[in-house]
Formats: structure tokens, sequence, C-alpha cells
């Protein structure tokens, strides 16, 4: 066994510590053993921060804390708890000296060799880093423990790191006070048994990446008989209130019988789907937050903690989400459809959104999961949408699909200040210029499109070939519906417009589309907010139409 | 300079091999050392991948050089583009092995130590045996080249990978045919130069993890303080959504706050009373339908079958409907509240609608049931009205208590046509012209005014005494607002104004009083059907507020 091999084998996972000092030459070999590991694109992105005050520690200890305690309740097995609450998982105040390894999110915002597939090259880059410090430190003597079980957030806060700086975790080093009998701690304890080899298997084959071709062929509008719309409109006006005066509230009673092809419509196990995805012209800066925070907001929904969950239990709707290209791995979850084209699109700036093979399969997944729903019997079904930087790929597809220039088509965001508005629209127009493709939907769609987008237009005509009503939200979902009128105009029988967002470039749109939303309450949230608070509107509508008594059974007197 | 401190810097990232191949031993070696990586939780979930297959490679290759094109396209410096042309960056067909370091998300599907905080603690496990076996095949002799420029989702397609499987990149190993002058091939090549030393800083201070307490007693918080207010917009704007994106709900949430004095306002037993009553004008053919519509749908709320009746059951609303003055003798029951003060009143035409008495009446009628509501614990009122010829009324009385003109004050009421709507205006102006007593509120309500409108008027201002949000549907019950905040203007932090009628009165009304109604739907009901519509809006702001995670408790970055 090499000297290496040694090093290598003894390294350990530390959470036993002595009293003795680390000295700084320590500290600093070991730091310079970390500035040696590989960097991305030579991005030299790691960052260092040292902490041996013992109020420091302690604020920290308190974090750790908090979530280990949120980790004990994360197992029913009573066994389990126990065992798990016996476990000595840190050493943050015992521990000498304190690290943290960080590395510098902003270093993405130039261009960077290595990242195009995934910007998680330059958090690897920093891992590594944290793999020579632990073979440095065991080849000096001491030992390192990694403590990851932290509300980052809040680390991030009390530690007043800036914003673009992002922690691996906290890494508590010293003297280890025992070797764990040369093997990882939790294996001594029995919590665990690593395997005895490595897990390996050889490729020897690839398989064809097959994509069938895009679909467009739309199904028309079934207009029933002029009888039926007789009908219908008469059972309206014979319900005990003058003639239209339930206004907009008739003309959705009206729709949703002609879509549900009932006198009697109502609406089953309504749902709404939230289809999140991420934009590479988010790294042009034309958004107020950082991308990270659309994994932030799915994990929220995932959790119950966003708006779209609240309105959705009030309201009795079901909510799905899916995870239609968020720049990130989440671990497998019931809860989350897994839809994912790739980690976010690539910036339209100066090249494709993404591939036509992928804009073939948006369409697939955006398809497989309406009908999904379809077939366990809902007939209602909201879009909702989250992906930092998706009014901007709205505003371009806006643009490009109804003739308006990028500046009627550009709104704030969810929070851009002027001058940034001006930059914005510089930035789109630009993309625009750029392109050189033919002036096809499917090329169009392709080189600008955000994989959210297309999967929520597709899962529109699914809606509508299915008999669906299909509520649209604000203004990315309806660049969605206009993506999807422009393939099967006889979409629109089927639409229900909620709301009409704050975003400026919405009512243009909604003008265009000469539709009528529901709600004009400054929403400018996204998520389907406004197809979940319109929803019960739409139940009114249902009520009415079913339950109201007429003039003739209550005895009430026509005009 | 230590051993491993001579291979942890001679480590490179290697693109430049020779043709020799790779002995097994080396590759087993360099695996083992990947084994004792650490392992988050002993997980145990990095997995192996080995290729030497030329045409795996090779297709493999197609996807590095279809991704690397995107790559040269995202800098605009021509310089730049050129010199990155220019760099050799992978060596997947000539390296003799190819191998894939991946991880297995599927393991998060279980229990597992070390990733409630994130779940990247997974990924980085696997990047430290990455850095292992880098570290491995560089004291053997051998070198890593690590190709992160790829279409991930593309790269599993092809390679056939389960969906739990990650890989971290592909990586080239062979013999390397240079050491780049011991320093990395980018900084040879002039492409950047890495820092010379390490960046690190100690922290020697936290800051104040400043997360506000809502769980305040409310009895203590007092509306008119300062504090209050600040820390209830605090809450508000801490929810994970842009500041203002909820729009008007916003607005509601942060008024329901304040009303009922509290962080957490809660809407409890939430009621609506509809208040009937005949009016003697109707006498004169101002309404398209006869006076005896107004007992026939009282009979039609007693029965269920009216439109507020189905909207009320839809939303959990209390129902109460009050005979404030029908010109008709209701048999006794239980669920009509007797405020009758008459049989309808007179017609203004010539003399007054009812007596002094009669008003007084009513406002204790008003005050009486709203008290009763607010006893059982009530704290949300919608008022509805019915009664056939009571836009005439109101109408006179909008025209009085703003000065506004009398045709600037007439609508159609339910339905009346053009040509009677003149001779509605000119009889409404006559009315108007006749009366000869003082321009004082009481003497003009009691000339005017209906027993209905001036209950609720009343009630209103009950309302508002007793701590009550106050929910202010169409034309004529805005009227009643105006009268009651003619009294007590401070009653206009309790109100929400439900909607905009079609009577067009109404947009003039509500910008007199400076309202913002909710919802435009183009009602035209009454009955307080605007209020039962409206009334989810209002629930959905109370939920945000009580039930949405803050920026803190979900960990998301705030802009």
């Amino acid at each position: 066994m090499s000297h290496l091999d040694d090093i290598l084998k003894s390294r350990r996972d530390t959470r036993h510590f002595t009293k003795d000092e680390v000295p700084d030459e320590v500290i600093q070999k070991a730091l310079q053993a970390g500035h040696w590991a590989p960097s991305v694109g030579l991005t030299d992105a790691t960052r260092y921060y040292l902490i041996k005050s013992a109020a420091v520690k302690s604020t920290i200890k308190n974090l750790f804390l908090d979530y280990n305690k949120k980790a004990e309740e994360l197992t029913d097995n009573h066994e389990q708890k126990e065992h798990y609450k016996s476990l000595k998982l840190e050493a943050i105040e015992e521990a000498p000296i304190g690290l943290i390894i960080a590395y510098d999110r902003s270093v993405l915002n130039q261009f960077t060799i290595g990242t195009v597939g995934s910007n998680e090259a330059v958090k690897f880059s920093s891992v590594c880093a944290a793999q020579n410090i632990w073979l440095s430190l065991t080849e000096q003597g001491y030992g390192m423990g990694w403590v990851s079980i932290l509300n980052y957030y809040q680390f991030k806060k009390i530690l007043d790191l800036p914003e673009n700086i992002e922690p691996l975790g906290y890494f508590c080093i010293g003297k280890p006070a025992t070797n764990y009998d040369n093997q990882p701690m939790l294996q001594q304890l029995h919590w665990k048994q690593k395997s005895e080899a490595p897990d390996c298997k050889e490729i020897k084959t690839t398989v064809e990446n097959l994509i069938p071709n895009l679909n467009l062929n739309p199904k028309t509008a079934n207009s029933k008989d002029f009888n039926f719309s007789t009908q219908l409109q008469d059972k309206i006006d014979s319900k005990t209130k003058p003639i239209g005066a339930l206004g907009t509230l008739e003309t959705l009673a009206f729709q949703m019988g002609t879509v549900f092809e009932t006198l009697n419509p109502k609406i089953i196990n309504p749902a709404i789907v939230v289809f999140a995805a991420d934009h590479g012209i988010a790294n042009h800066g034309v958004s107020a937050y950082p991308q990270d925070v659309t994994r932030q907001m799915v994990t929220n929904f995932l959790e119950g903690g966003a708006a779209i969950n609240v309105f959705c239990k009030q309201n009795d709707i079901q909510l799905s989400i899916v995870d239609a290209g968020v720049n990130y791995d989440f671990p497998t979850n019931a809860n989350l459809i897994n839809a994912k084209i790739a980690k976010g699109t690539q910036s339209f700036l100066h090249l494709p959104a993404m591939s036509e093979a992928e804009l073939q399969l948006c369409f697939e997944k955006g398809k497989s999961i309406v009908e999904d729903l379809a077939r366990k019997g809902s007939n209602c079904i909201g879009f909702g949408e989250m992906g930092i930087g998706n009014t901007s790929t709205a505003s371009v597809l806006m643009s490009l699909l109804t003739g308006f220039s990028i500046e009627e088509c550009v709104g704030k965001g969810t929070g851009v200040e002027d001058e940034k508005l001006l930059q914005k629209q510089n930035l789109l127009r630009k993309a625009i210029e750029n392109y050189t493709g033919p002036a096809e939907l499917k090329q169009q769609l392709a080189y600008f499109g955000g994989f959210e987008i297309i999967q929520i237009a597709s899962g529109m005509l699914t809606a509508f070939e299915n008999n669906m009503l299909l509520l649209v939200d604000g203004f990315i979902c309806s660049t969605a519906f206009l993506i999807a009128s422009k393939i099967n105009p006889a979409i629109h029988k089927n639409a229900v417009f909620c709301h009409c967002s704050a975003e400026k470039a919405h009512q243009k749109l909604l003008d265009y589309l000469n539709a009528k939303p529901i709600l004009n309450l400054d929403l400018r949230l996204g998520e389907g907010t406004g197809c979940a608070i319109a929803f019960p509107i739409l139940k009114s509508a249902e009520v009415f139409l079913n339950e109201m008594a007429s003039f003739e059974s209550a005895g009430v007197s026509r005009k």
C-alpha cells in the first residue's frame, strides 16, 4: 500500500477531537493543499473562512441543533430515531478550528470554460479542494469533520457572507481523539456497513437516442349543434335573476356547458400543475433574483409553503409540481413529477436555448402529464410556472409570435428596476437580432423557448383534446397559450383567462388574444396563483347554473 | 514538501495522453482510492462505469462537440472565442480508458444522515471520490481529465443509465503526454493565471439572525401603533414571493390585520345579511319588475333557490334574510328576521318616504341585527339588499350626498330600457326639486331613504364599532356605505368593496369613495352576491398571510 493509499484510507470524518491546539502552519499547509485542487476553467472560485471565536461557534452549533432536530423527525422508525439521536454528528464547539469552504458563484457571470453542460463544475472544484485539505490534515496528524446539517440560508445570514458565496458546510478541524478502529464512525457504530469494493460496471454499447417527430396535427373544435347552445342559454336565462345580471359568471357557465357538452356541467377533480425550469438567459442579469431561487421555490412548493400551495389547499385543488428543467438535481420525490429536459436551457443570446430534439421532448412531456390527469378524471386544469428569467423568454416569444416590438413585450419581471429594464430590453433585442434561423414556429421555439413554457403549451393542447377546461394564469402562461393557439386556434374555446397581471405586457397580450380575464388584482407572482384565486368564481358559475331556482320553480314573476 | 504535497501539486487535468495502455491494476487501485472517499451517512452512493469501446467513445465525443460549439458561442469577444476554439478540452477518443463517476440519487429515498440541510452532500461524496482517484492515478504515473461539457440528459440516454444515476462527467484516463510545465494547462496557455495563495479570511463575529417574532399577543397590539403596522407589513413582505406580487391580496391582508388588530387575522363565522324592503317610488314604473317580485325573491331566499343562497353555500357563509319593510305579511319564519318598519316606504315623488321616527327605528334595527351577529362571534359581515325600485332611491341619495347630478347617478337598474331611462331620470329630478326640507342628512334620509338602505348603513356603522370587516356589495350597498361614511368617516378602515357593478353610477360612486373594488365581473344582481363571490379572495388574503412560508423558514433567497 502506497503512502498516498495510507492517507486516503485513514482519512476519517472526525467528530471527536482532543483539546490540542492546531498550529497555524498546519492550517496554512492544508489550505495550500486545497489550493492545488482542480479549478474548472481556472475560475479560482474557492473561498475559505476560519473560525476560532467561541461565540461564533456557539451560534453555529445552535443552527446545527435546530436542523438536527428536524432530521430526527424525518424517520418514523422508533429504533432508528433513538439510534440517530445517540450519534455525535459534529464537534463544532470542541474542535479548536472551524473552517468554511465555499465557492463564489459570481465567477459564472463571466464566460467560464467547462460550465456549459452544468455550472456545478464550479462547486465540484471546491469539493475537490475540501478533499485535498482533508488528506493534508490527515497526513499531518490532524482530522476534519464535515458538518452539512445546517440551514444554509441562515448560516450565510449569521456569518454575513455575501449572497454569491455558497458554503459547502462547516468543517471542524483538530487533533482526532480516536480513529474509530480505522473505519467510518457510522460503521463502527453499526449504523451501516460500507460496501467492500467500489461499484463499477463496463459500458460496452450506446443506445440510439430516438426522438419521434413533432406532431402538430390539431384536433378541431367539436361544436355541438345550434339547439344545444340555445338550450344552454335558456337554462341560464331561466334562473331567478334579471337576464345577464350575473355578468361574467353567465359567460363562464355557458363556456363550461359547451366544453363539457352538457346542460349540467360540473368541474371534477380540478388540478393545477406548476412547471418549473431554469433559463440560460438568467445568467445575464435579467432577473432581480439568482437562478437558485427556482430550485428553492420548487422545494418550497414540495414543502407546502408557497402561495400556490395555500391557495390550492383553500380551494380544494389538487396541486402537482413538475421539474421541467431546473438547474438542480432534486432527490427522488413522489410529489415531484420528473420531466427534466436538462438543467436549464442555454442562454439564447448567442445560441439556441434547446435542440429540436429537446423541443420535441418538451411537447411529449407536457402531453403525457396532462393525459395522466385526464385519465384520472380531471376535467379542469390550471397551468402555473416557476423559473427565474422566464419573463425574458416569454417576452421574446411574444414579440416574435405577435409582431409587437420587444419594448412592448418586456416588463419588470418580478422586480427589475427601471435602469435595468432598459438593459433587459437591449439584451433581448440583441438576442432577437442574433437569430438567423427561419421564421418558423418550431425553430423559434427551440431557439428561444423555455422548457416549462413549451411543456405548458403542449399541456394546454392536450387539455383541449381531452375536453378539459384550461385555466390560463399570468404573462408566462398566456405566452404558452399564445404558442398553443398558433398550433391550434380552436383551443380558445376551452380557455379561461384567470387574471390580468401587473406585468404591463400581459394586458397587451390579452388584448391580442381577445381574452377577457376574470380578475384584475395586480397579481404578478405566477405559480398558477391567478388560476387558484379565480377558481372559486368558476365554481360560482357552476353552482348558479346547477343549483339556482328557475323563475318557474320558484314562482317568481319574469319581467 | 511531503510526498502527498508532491502528488497534490502535480495532479493535472490532463487532455494529452500517450497511446500507452492502462493496466487493469492501475484502474482497480484508483477505484479503491475512490472507495476510500467520504460517503455522507455511509450512503455508498458512488457508481463507476468504465468505457473502453471506441464506438462508445466516439458517440460521447459527438455529444461533447455539440456542447462545445454552444460554449464557443457564449463569448462575444472575438479574441477570446478564437483562443477558446484553440484549446483542447478533452481527450475522449485518444485516452485508452473512459470512466464515468456518478452517484445514485435513489439513496435519498431512505432516511439519510447529513442531508437534511442539503442533499448535495451525496453528490459531494462522489466528487471527493473523483479527487481521490485523480490523486491515486497521479501517484501511479497516470493522469485523468474531467470533461464536463456535455448535455447530461442525452449523455444518460445514450449510455442507458438509470434515471436515478447522475454522472459527474466523463473522465479520460491514460498516460500523460505532458505535464504542462507543472502548472494547469489553461495557465500554461495564458488563458488565466491561478492565484498564488488560497483566499482565506477569519470570521470573528456573527450578525444577529433577525427573524421577526410573529407570535405577539394580538390583544396588546394596537392598530394605531406604527410598530404594529411595520410588523404587519414585514410579515407580508417576508412571505416567499416578490414584494407586492400578490397585489390586492396584500392590501386585503394588511387591512384584515389592522381591523382585527393581530398579525394572524382570521375570518370567523362570516355572515351575509340581505335586507329586503319595498319602495313607494316603484309605483311610478322605475323598475322593469312588479313590486311583488320583492316578496317572491324573499321567499326564494328562504327556500334556498336564489343566487345568494348558492354562493353562500358554496363559500360557507352564513346567510340571514331580513324583512326590513317588504310590502307583504310573511308568515312567521324562524329564518326571516323581522325588522319590518312598514309595508314599503311612501313614494318620495311628493312626500317623505318615511317619518323621522321610522328613520330612527331603521338605525335601531340595523344596529341590533349586526350586534347580534357580533355577539355570536362573527367578525366579517357582508351586506346585501333586495327591493324593487331601490336603485331609484339609491340614485337620489347619491346625488344629494355627493353633489353629482341625478343623470350621473341613475342607471338602468335591473333592466330598464333606454327610453325608460330618460323617464326615470326626469321623475327623480322632479322628486329632488319637490324636496323643500333642509340640506341635512337626517331629513334627506327620511325623505328619500329606503328601509333596507338605512338599516344597512346602520349595520355598517355597528360592524365598524365591533371591529368587524364589512363587505360592500354593489350600487345600493355602496350608497348605504356613503351614508354611513358621512356619519363616521373612520368606517372606511373596515370596508372591503367587493365588486364594481355594471350599473354605471357605481363606478362613479366608488371613485368618489376612493374605493378600489376586488372584482369587476359586470354583476348587477344585488342580494350581496358580489360579497359572496368575492369572499374566497378575502380568504386567499387570509391564508397567504397565515400559511405561506417566509423566506427564512423556507430558505429562499431574497433578491
